[in-house]
């Protein structure tokens, strides 16, 4: 944390997966709020796994896939250092292909660098990754602590702040400083169907964390602007591009159109990158039908219904207040 | 039906409750599409319970509401005309009272007219109410039939329609209509949290008078309509005001937002009345909160979390393409 600021409280969510051992205890999203359960993952399939079943989202996703490699050298004990590099690939591999819309790939490179670096000057493959990973890491907990200060500096009392999904934990956090300091604030979650993260997960931390939250149904984001009951909006992003677009959990976009229809700002907390130009270039998830079509296990139609599901959308940097970025790679 | 068009195919959802002796069987929307069930309703207070309890919505409010005066002159035989009226006036007000954003009392107010005007002029006021309503229904009847043909004729083949809520048959007989004159059509249903009349009702109905129909969570508007997969949206309206401005499900306002920024022709089927100025002077009925932070009955929150669940918004009327009208009143 720069300077002698107060830390936060954590939320859960905050850091949602942990190392233990060789088994990367990863907090299972979907149990939220009814339960705090910890998933062991002891391998890169049941890796994939919780990915591909939404386990884990967003942060989560980023921390499972490092871990995963540290996971994996722990289990290596035996192998060569070429060895070891080759497991690692086969590793990268299977998280690059785990989802579309995060870039995995652009994490993934940079542990195999690192180990083929140590291969071709005949370094310690092992030590190579860990020191990497863990220092990389230590960094990332660093720039997200700061960004939540950063946040709570935005806040202001008085501030009705709508936000979409959930941003694990940095919203929580920099909600609780604030209010610290004395300011009174309000947030707005949307429900976000169909995963609910919004209901499931952000009012859930919010709430924990000492705030006051109101849930809406995704449908009400216009009516509230419209009645002037929100100030601020606060989302973040899953992927960002070169020239400001980003990608975020489906109905950001047409929540960014809103709040630029009724001038409200509208802020994103971004990991930039240049690695993919604009918007347009971003791969989108198109996810199963049925997570749309069921609700806790529930049809919700009955007959020839198709469903569509985009999992993402983009948002056009020109609908973009401000950012508060954090460096990731 | 004007002219000799044929008659489309009817939706349960068109014509939702009927008068059998001294019971009005109205359709339980709540049942949908898991069952096709009537509730029975002998009572005012019973007329009153199931469209507090949004059992029945739009349309099949104004059914009710009409309907309960049949069913109170039915259960009347032995009062005097002056002690009718006088029924009819408690039954007025324990409808008008219901909920706030449909226009009961402009129906209701017409019913207690022709019963005065009987009175007034020594007539038999049981004839009277029942010959009145029975027209009143016919007209209404025909006219809605018409609407669905003129929706038919606005379907061009290749249109791939969006609609939010549900629009009590008229949309599902329309492109019925229209696909049996050989067009080809796709519509896109917005799930319309938090009550689902989207996936429960439109998509259901859509889809049984054989539609292809693709259900959306109502967070992905905004991706269609950018992704070009959506050329016009046809909704319908709880309350219109003179300006041509109108009340629908919440939801509405922020579709016509994003339809108007992308160009795409935005249509309501409207009910037009002189009676409200403008949209800022419709009572918007805000819904308990329990409603949205439960879902099937399981709670979709955990801990301190308000809900706030306004049921309907307004859309101003530059952001419609067209209306499509019918006169009730």
């Amino acid at each position: 944390m720069p300077g002698n600021a107060k830390l936060p409280k954590e939320s859960p969510l905050f850091w949602p997966a942990k190392l233990r051992g060789t088994t990367l205890k990863v907090l299972d999203e979907t149990q939220i709020p009814e339960k705090l359960e910890y998933i062991p993952v002891t391998s890169t399939a049941e890796a994939v796994r919780v990915i591909k079943q939404m386990k884990t989202r967003a942060f989560g996703q980023f921390l499972v896939v490092l871990n995963t490699f540290l996971l994996e050298v722990r289990k290596s004990d035996n192998l060569s250092d070429k060895a070891l590099l080759q497991k690692l690939k086969r590793t990268t591999e299977q998280l690059n292909n785990s989802r579309p819309t995060f870039p995995f790939s652009e994490v993934t490179s940079i542990v195999i660098r690192w180990a083929e670096d140590a291969v071709a000057h005949g370094k310690d493959v092992r030590r190579a990754v860990v020191q990497g990973i863990n220092g990389y890491l230590a960094g990332v907990r660093e720039q997200r602590l700061f960004r939540v200060q950063r946040i709570a500096q935005l806040l202001e009392s008085g501030d009705s702040v709508l936000t979409h999904c959930n941003v694990s934990g940095e919203l929580a956090m920099a909600a609780s400083m604030a209010q610290q300091e004395g300011k009174e604030l309000h947030f707005f979650a949307t429900e976000t169907r169909p995963y609910m993260q919004g209901a499931r997960l952000t009012s859930w931390e919010l709430q924990r964390l000492g705030a006051d939250v109101t849930l809406i149904a995704d449908n009400a984001v216009g009516s509230v602007m419209s009645d002037g009951l929100v100030n601020k909006v606060i989302v973040g992003s899953d992927r960002s591009c070169a020239n400001g677009d980003f990608a975020n959990k489906v109905g950001t976009y047409q929540i960014a159109v809103l709040a630029n229809e009724f001038g409200i700002p509208f802020y994103v907390l971004t990991q930039p990158s240049k690695k993919i130009a604009a918007g347009k270039d971003i791969p989108i998830e198109i996810r199963n039908a049925s997570e749309l079509l069921t609700f806790y296990k529930k049809k919700i139609v009955a007959g020839v219904v198709q469903g569509f599901y985009p999992g993402f959308d983009v948002v056009p940097h020109e609908l973009v207040t401000d950012t508060i970025a954090i460096k990731v790679s």
